[in-house]
């Protein structure tokens, strides 16, 4: 941490920093400069000394805090290798890029089976689909609810196919746990850290969306609430920011995918679906994530999009699902990965 | 409901639009232009048909749907004058502007009583402080709970001041219902549908703030969350959106101040402690906020700001609050309004 | 400076980066840290050295570079009081708040000249009025070019009006000095340098407006070309950023008024037209941008705003304009300025 | 065009406007619905039309006007298939993807020979670096000047390369012309319309950046600045847009690519080390490029990236161009397309 004056700030007002500072526990080097002085706190990893941050920075003739080092521990890069999460036997975070697919929301038995039955014969090895539904309106539908998880795990069960699914309130937690393989944590619960800690308590590996207005090091964050509960099977996944650009429904920032490569041990996957907003946008920034490092994709998949109940106009049918998913084998085997399915020569 | 087509649509694509648009409950009227053609759909409310309009857009031919009328009902201007909450008396909406101030955080019973004594000398009717508090990093301070509820309704029963605090866990609403006059959902909720709908349940005042990257229409769709659960005493409260610029903590957006006021009839008050994250724009800020028709102020006060547990760099201190005050009731006097407290001459 | 090192980063390779400071004039002050290293830069400020900063970002081991002080010396808060830029007699940045009003785009003598005659009667001191136009489009309107200035001048003659207009054009900056009293440089030129320069070597005023996607740090850059060109006499212009909010058509950042009265000696004015993009919000954010301490006013006014030729949307008319001016002067005596003319008691 | 009536508007006002359409050539449709009325406007493109839709939201009772079809004509995609452009045989657009590759600033003979020769022996077809430079702040380096553009000129004579380099002042366009096969446009002057014109004027090839503000459309019509000057050999260049996240110097929205492929026939490339500002991010975003399809790639390579007068921290070196080269072959291969080099098997 480093504490820089302001252009005329005097020596008591830099001992009164130093002496805050030995208070809570650093060493400090003060630095008479040219321009400004500064101090340097030295000692403490400063993800404990957040508050001590907010206060100096308040203090008589402090200009600003600048942190030097990262403000999380669990989810950091330096403390070990790659992280990858185990789902019953589908790794997330190895050599293959795992491929999750399904529909917005699951509509029907017939919707999600047929879905279901699609995805698994083109390689995904994720089911995904909504139960419980975000909607900016109160008046979209809101899912099916519990007979829509009924239904995931039916489909999981039948086609040999792991299920995730959204868990938006911290009350249904327990019960998405007994019919989901993987707990999704939405983009506009990105910062409701009651769920985030309470997905922490639970055994189950979690997928973290990025929050549509967080930097890295803020989603970063999210993920160590879920870590510092307990649960460091933690996936993230890229879903898109929001930027000035209206084209597309979210900014797909595809470069946090090699940036986050260096930040954390966790695997990091991609939702082109909810990332464009734009069903043929799907296909190529599909090929895009998987070319910069993606250990995976979250794909919209529905039979009839047109029908769809939600976000059809992002979704892709299955005759184009069909299509992809040799097409992404392709670029994975150009990267030195896989897809897990037979590639054509 | 407005349906235009791709260039080259055939009438073919139009009629299916058409009919779908019938099926809905839509009187149609289909346009041939020279590059485009459309087709209107008359009738039937947009916000009763939001998946609909999802599922249009996905029909082959369909280029783009526009709305032209409102999404929202409850909280729409058209229906009515404007909304004044009476919270027990303290009118907010009404020709009086309510400054609500007080600590961030609720540390203790000294540093909070200091505080509520000297907000309600110098003429708010609202305290704030927080017991729960969000915070980024989960080793930040989190709020004292409970306590801090305790000593906030003492504070208020004792300085004759309404109390606001934030509800962040839909399962301490009824808690925070029994200490507090006004429920405060944070930007990071702001799409927490769950907490919505419970504190829509509740029968408190409820302050919603702008969440960081929510257009104006988005924010009025989460109003319409609790409105439509049965709660239409909703103040919202503008408090900074997520831009590029890095001096300020957010944006402090002030035209929505009189842009909401022609798309809704709920009043609007602003944050200029969290809408820029420096003390010293606090009282500029402040200013602008009265002149443009807020209708009320929510404003850090720390009586020692630099030993503040949480955001102590965005609090004035007590002198500097008292300076404030009779600049700001000169400046409501000045756009025709007051401050509820004597005005110098 | 402050030269960051990554964690793990060797004595070598802090040895290199003091030997490379050393080079560039610095004295060094390396640090050992727990987790991270970092080296202090001292004695040679950083508007010297950029280049050397980015040099120094990629060599081996080094995380970031971090400046301490500000990188522009010319338009910096520190070296002196605030500026009075003084237009032949009109001042702006001195106690009063200068309105500069008129229309958009000069379209014909008829429309300027019942405009001055009104902007002048109703205390403006200054005339604005586009006769070289930007526009999005090449299929709009792009000015009258030099009759317009002509228009412009003539008057200012015959209303006792300053002249403001736009330059968009080195090869017209010497035509546009012999007409305007006061040269706009617009948002998309604002990192033109090439024009930067030119005005910077004219002897007019120059009116800077923020680039819509600037910094503040960025727009006192911009503003530094031109100083450094000789040219001091320059007026910040706030006029909005881009960011995601698409109700306006800009957000206009008011936070940048006081937050530059701490960075910059230069006086700073806001356009609450292009600002907004909506007539309707013109007068409370008139209001807000004295209130927070602007130094006037640029606002666009048309006698018959919906047959403007351009942004007649954005523009007021000349009753809410009449209306407009006593009510802004109140504000301006609410904050302890003036503008300039009588106010109601 | 639809023009969007208020609510509550009454029959003379939505006659006023269907008046004013058919005044401007239009025929007209108004259509009286439930809540809001609407008047089609049919018969003349909306590029013509461009100040008239202003004019016509600011009539009594408009609420908005709404585009239906695309405001710009030499660039759209409608009129015709993909245009490859013909850089003296080196063709953009086509089969092949193009690499073009160099340094972000010519330093010195020694340093250019040496870059151009081994991005030459790599694949690369085109020798990008800038003699004129757009610089922050006004005392960064701006570039050699002539001698620069003396250079890259012998550069690529004795490559066989074809010469890219910025043009960033009109005066200079023809100086530029005499050394360069295409002219680079820079974000920052991605709105400078005459300099947008001048280019148009030529006979070059232009590469034009997308504004770090610039929507699609936005970027479009600024290539229809240049197409609508007679010159419609124009090279898209996706290069990163300005957002709230800090970690990267701009956020690449690779979406750009397959979006802008559905709007325009002009082909896209795309900038990673702009787009990224980090060095280790151009690989992997390079890959991703590619996938998604882009027709090239500006990439900046120095032998020396630690010494780099500019931009060091965003250049790989010699080495990492090698690896990358042939990594990047097979991405193209995957995607059904070459790179014009050899690919190992």
């Amino acid at each position: 941490m480093i504490i820089v004056m302001r252009t005329g700030s005097n020596r008591d007002q830099v001992d009164a920093v130093s002496n805050r500072l030995i208070e809570l526990g650093y060493k400090t080097n003060p630095i008479f400069g040219v321009e400004k002085s500064i101090v340097c706190a030295i000692g403490v990893p400063e993800y404990d000394k957040m508050e001590a941050a907010d206060q100096l920075r308040s203090l008589d003739g402090v200009d600003d805090v600048v942190f030097i080092s990262k403000p999380y521990k669990f989810v950091a890069k330096e403390l070990r290798g790659k992280t990858v999460v185990d789902v019953d036997g589908v790794k997330i975070g190895g050599d293959e890029v795992v491929m999750m697919a399904g529909p917005c929301t699951v509509e029907s038995e017939a919707q999600l089976m047929t879905t279901a039955e699609a995805v698994a014969r083109g390689g995904a090895k994720v089911l995904r689909g909504g139960a419980y539904k975000p909607s900016t309106s109160p008046y979209s539908f809101q899912g099916m609810g519990l007979p829509g998880l009924e239904l995931l795990k039916e489909a999981g069960r039948r086609f040999n196919l792991k299920v995730i699914t959204e868990v938006m309130h911290v009350r249904k937690v327990e019960e998405v746990c007994e019919y989901a393989d993987i707990l999704q944590v939405g983009t506009r619960n990105a910062q409701n850290y009651d769920l985030l800690r309470e997905v922490g308590l639970s055994k189950k590996p979690v997928l973290l969306k990025r929050g549509m207005t967080a930097r890295l090091e803020e989603w970063l964050l999210a993920a160590e609430y879920i870590a510092s509960a307990g649960n460091e099977r933690i996936i993230l996944c890229e879903r898109g920011i929001r930027t000035f650009e209206t084209h597309t429904r979210n900014t797909l920032d595809l470069s946090s995918v090699p940036a986050l490569a260096s930040l954390t041990h966790l695997p990091v996957i991609v939702d082109p679906s909810q990332g464009t907003g734009r069903r043929e946008l799907v296909p190529p920034m599909s090929k895009a994530a998987i070319a910069c490092g993606a250990d995976g994709l979250l794909v919209e998949v529905h039979p009839n999009p047109d029908k769809a109940i939600k976000d059809g106009v992002q979704s892709i049918d299955i005759k184009a699902y069909e299509k992809l998913m040799p097409e992404l084998g392709q670029v994975a085997e150009a990267v030195g990965r896989s897809l897990g399915i037979p590639v054509r020569v």
